[in-house]
């Protein structure tokens, strides 16, 4: 049976104090009124049913994870007790679904970025679902053509076509964040895909592959699915590493009998990891500004101007320009957009000097 | 007998949030957590004991004043139903203070600016006093010598000195707010003063001039002193004026018998009408930021942070600088120092769209 696997952890510091160590970046009701979670959510019960649906999450995250998704079972939410990067994500829920159900197929998805058309991104899963389901060898990446040469992500290159499907084909190898150059070379060739970090595979696949290249991550993987008591004991004593670098790479390399196939995501794919792209999901009004929230604005254009507080408190913003403000009832944040970088220190430096509002 | 009236009414519109109509400038806690109007009563009882002042304010205002100043009896404050301009807020303590004590010499007196050295300020007073108790035709005007070709007060022209008091001289002329090349004229002549807004007179001589050049009004104040009932219905009625035209102007012109007598008032004397003699009066950190209350800056200077709310809330500055960033229960300004003229406006427009902020 087909599940999907919604990871979200992280915890948004670039967003502060939007987002906090309490409320990461997927559960903020940042796209008109909606949750990056709750998309995701209502993504994959376009492709499974919402019984086939687990969510990856921190434990600390889990009563506001609930509260987000209301109609998801107890049973599936899973809750790491530390971050332990995407391997464990992606591997827990295999060995927990493998349990459930041996010929369990999962696509594994994240709830990071704005996808649109939903319909392309669910086609899309489809396919992969069908290769992952045809050929018990394979893991399959899901790859966005890239529409700019964007640094922050990883790419994979595209290789030969699969025989007798026209949507899919092989991977030749990955590649990590580029520099500038490299990407605009990629982008140029046309031959390289950005590496979505969303896959579909077996479960007993995945499982299989995990116990040639990461056997103790196996084991311990295991051992939880069969007792879900010892998580906490277990969990934290995971190796900490990234899918992509335990299991992708090493498979494309030809590591393991399996190989890696890629399917393309033809979707609009927008990351909402900074202000930047918030205010441009969010739009601009007639003046220039993107709002969110009680504001009012006087000659200023240009600027992000969110309020969470309600109706109780108004945000005034007069003769600026490229500013971003942020307020909420806990923390009120004053920056540009050219130095919105500055965030994640000015987020450390709260951590140490007051740390309830970091 | 001697007596301080405080004249505390007026909005700070261009402080907002700070100040707001309910909460005018005098009463913020903005010096080191005392307001002007505290700084202004403490002044005065340096002159006078507790007992001869009076304030004068407005009628909505008068519980906040009360409780800024709860050493003062009730019959001391003088709340005016509507807004009338100075000539009211002298003309009226007048009347009352004539009707207690035939003999009440008045210093009327602004609470509008920081003034130092205090005990330059009451010996300017003592001065001041003597000379209207010496002289029953006398108005007395205090002067503050210019240390900058300022645009937004008006001046005096000194005429010769006072005969037998080296302290005092008469005034040729008032004149009001100059343009900037004549401001920086008034300045080099060294013949200026600032016209300080506060004045020494004897109760009867303010309102035997008043009987003369406003009779309306004179009318009006005295059945107000008879009648303290009728204070609705009289106070609306009267004219809306300024002292200085309706009085000063005209006796310096020898529209009556009366004459100006101006005393140097030798004292640093700085506005916090705006942001930038605010963050003026609280001084800057390591950084170069002036800030008060709960505030985290990274990588900014110049800044002005003001958070008046408490513990429950923080403000994070990061990679800005020349902003003024006011953050209150209620409302959150960001603006420029450049821009700050512009809050006026703004507030007009929140005054409009959201008046329970304005």
């Amino acid at each position: 049976m087909r599940y999907v696997v919604i990871m979200a952890g992280g915890s948004g510091t670039r967003l502060w104090p939007l987002s906090r160590q309490g409320t990461p970046k997927q559960l903020l009701p940042i796209v008109h009124g909606r949750s990056l979670l709750r998309l995701a959510f209502d993504r994959a019960t376009r492709v499974v049913p919402p019984e086939q649906v687990l969510v990856v999450t921190g434990a600390g995250y889990l009563d506001k994870v609930r509260a987000e998704i209301p109609e998801l079972a107890p049973e599936n939410f899973l809750g790491e007790p530390v971050g332990r990067d995407s391997l464990n994500a992606c591997a827990w829920p295999a060995a927990v679904l493998a349990r459930r159900d041996p010929d369990a197929v999962i696509a594994q998805v994240t709830a990071d970025h704005i996808i649109e058309p939903v319909d392309a991104f669910a086609a899309a899963l489809d396919r992969a679902f069908a290769l992952a389901e045809d050929d018990a060898d394979a893991l399959v990446t899901l790859g966005v053509v890239p529409t700019s040469p964007h640094t922050g992500y990883g790419y994979l290159r595209r290789g030969e076509a699969v025989e007798g499907n026209e949507d899919a084909c092989r991977v030749e190898r990955f590649v990590e964040k580029p520099d500038r150059a490299t990407a605009q070379q990629y982008l140029a060739s046309g031959d390289y895909w950005w590496n979505s970090g969303m896959f579909v595979w077996r479960a007993d696949t995945l499982l299989a592959q995990l116990a040639v290249l990461e056997p103790a991550t196996h084991a311990g993987i295991e051992m939880l699915a069969a007792h879900p008591d010892r998580l906490e004991e277990v969990f934290g004593s995971l190796k900490k590493v990234s899918v992509d670098y335990a299991v992708m790479e090493p498979v494309s390399q030809g590591r393991t009998s399996a190989h890696i196939l890629a399917v393309e995501l033809p979707i609009e794919w927008r990351d909402v990891g900074g202000f930047a792209s918030l205010a441009e999901v969010l739009g601009t009004d007639e003046d220039g500004n993107a709002i969110e929230g009680l504001a009012v604005t006087l000659d200023a254009s240009g600027n992000l101007v969110l309020n969470t507080a309600g109706s109780g408190h108004v945000v005034a913003v007069a003769g600026v320009t490229g500013m971003v403000v942020v307020h909420t009832p806990q923390a009120t944040l004053v920056t540009t957009f050219d130095q919105a970088e500055k965030v994640k220190s000015l987020v450390g430096l709260i951590a140490q000097s007051h740390p309830t509002f970091a």
